[in-house]
């Protein structure tokens, strides 16, 4: 990235768990950066970050703070976008928005960079990062949609408490002691922390992630049924979702069945998935070797395996899609469409 | 049950997980018995067992030892059964098995007892109790197929560790102290104690439940595929399964996808549900109430909730099952054959 522009980039949020994963990879990808300006609440203001051997000091985020920003990653919770966000597109800046603010807003794309980075320049000073179990899904059917087309979606996921953020990390390894140590448990934050009922989630499933909507659907379902045909373009997949909240700290697995339009190859799909962008093949039964949260954290590709046909309907398809929430799913994503828009390539 | 025949009675696999609950609930539903057998691999030989205040000293199970057995409940592995059961089924006794031997045997019945209690009479001294995956989805999904007809079943599993013996579990929660202790884990049993290839299942998910089978699914899933089409009776339902072990101790929660045969009412869905024997429904998403493996354990019943119609298909229906596994999946389901069979009603 020598000889490039270098632009002033914000980051909106810096404390928070994705706002930290976002620097780190700005840091790590050396980002053509000239100022780098650390945003957040007035709480966490004043907070010291160390970005490429230099001490920042993390401002407090308000309307002035985007004079001369030109790139601005927001993830700080979609009151933040919607108040900040306005200001900063004003000064002149491209905002990166990783809330629900404006993914279904029409006006704005929604952008997996494998999948549509395309509908970037579409943007009127504000692009969407979509939700983190949408982004892997969606990552691995691309290659599958552009060969065979695709009827219908079946997702369950099994999702991580990181995307919950780190109050409902703590809660977990806190409710994990009080049960080996054969004491109550007293839930505090999960499912949702807004919401007045809590369960435990140490040893147990949960089948709620965020709020639920009339149609008996949670919120977190409806961010995967819309944002999918959003992202593919294509209104006419069907889509339908069960999210579970699983003990896992870090790492989104999802159980994935596909119909797709055409008769297919199992091998194909593989080829397919072997050659794809941003995406690892792991899928050896013989070897036991499929995608494991485990392994997955820490590392920016979607993990695809257990591939096989379903038995009943020969163009039905089984797989099981793993990956990092906070990056993929979030950080490593709006960093990837910050690279293209800064450099013209993802 | 005062005044009725009294049974002698054997359980073979006194000292297992499954062996135990049997035991529990033959005291606790005051099983009309005569004399009590317990019996054992020769390394467990010898322990004792409390039942009614009594103590009993587990035998080891020898073809001998069913001389004057009229029921003899199995649960100590296919190899035990296939050896043992042709013994016990000679000096005349019933044998109900819990193991995966004689499951597929078309001469023998596969029985939940809410689905296909009628199939008991066709036993020549042999009933098999389903796989615990299997047998708590049939008995939500058989008022639906008995009202609207089902065409398929996507089903993936959140299965507990339970469910792969006590070392299992003893593996899950050493691997849990390691992982808080910030210390590396060795995985030793899980996913498959006789398969070379371990996997952390501490803040993990696996997916992978029993050996791979020749076509890319787990003997599990397969399981899942097969014995649904048996009890039901109906070879035309097309089931997919893809089965995951998650850090639960005991309780097994799925995600149910039905395509039923025709147009339905949700509330009829959940009426049937809520009359059906053996089902609890628990489905009020404005509480935040669904069924969950920390509150199914130690219960007898079918938990389900999660119910909601696709959003692309007017027949298709989402649904949350959850049960515990060694209870309804296995003792419970046993005892309720044995019940049958001793006083003729379920």
């Amino acid at each position: 990235m020598s000889n490039q522009k270098l632009f002033n980039v914000a980051v909106v949020g810096a404390t928070g768990a994705v706002g930290e994963q976002i620097i780190g990879l700005l840091e790590k990808r050396n980002f053509p950066i000239a100022e780098l300006k650390l945003l957040s609440s007035a709480r966490s203001a004043g907070t010291k970050i160390t970005f490429k051997g230099q001490e920042h000091t993390v401002e407090e985020a308000t309307p002035d703070s985007f004079k001369g920003v030109e790139i601005a990653l927001f993830s700080a919770g979609g009151d933040v976008t919607k108040v900040l966000a306005p200001h900063a597109i004003q000064h002149g800046a491209v905002c990166i928005d990783n809330t629900n603010a404006f993914r279904m807003d029409p006006e704005t794309p929604l952008v997996v960079p494998e999948v549509n980075i395309d509908k970037v320049s579409e943007h009127k000073g504000l692009i969407a990062n979509p939700n983190c179990s949408t982004i892997q899904m969606v990552a691995a059917l691309k290659p599958l949609y552009d060969r065979y087309g695709i009827s219908r979606v079946i997702v369950s996921t099994y999702q991580a408490v990181s995307g919950a953020g780190s109050r409902a990390i703590d809660e977990l390894h806190r409710q994990t002691r009080e049960v080996l140590a054969g004491n109550e448990v007293t839930p505090e934050i999960l499912p949702v922390g807004a919401l007045p009922v809590k369960h435990q989630i140490a040893f147990n499933a949960i089948p709620q992630i965020d709020k639920f909507t009339e149609n008996g659907y949670t919120l977190e379902e409806m961010k995967m049924v819309r944002e999918t045909k959003k992202i593919m373009g294509d209104e006419s997949i069907d889509v339908t979702a069960t999210c579970v909240r699983i003990p896992v700290v870090n790492g989104h697995s999802e159980s994935v069945y596909v119909e797709l339009k055409n008769d297919y190859e199992l091998e194909d799909i593989a080829k397919l998935l072997q050659d794809a962008p941003g995406i690892t093949l792991v899928d050896d039964p013989a070897g036991q070797q499929y995608p494991l949260a485990s392994e997955a954290t820490g590392k920016p590709d979607v993990f695809v395996g257990r591939l096989r046909r379903d038995l009943g309907s020969s163009r039905g398809l089984n797989m099981w899609i793993v990956s990092d929430n906070l990056l993929k799913g979030a950080a490593w994503n709006a960093v990837q469409i910050a690279e293209y828009i800064a450099i013209g390539q993802k």
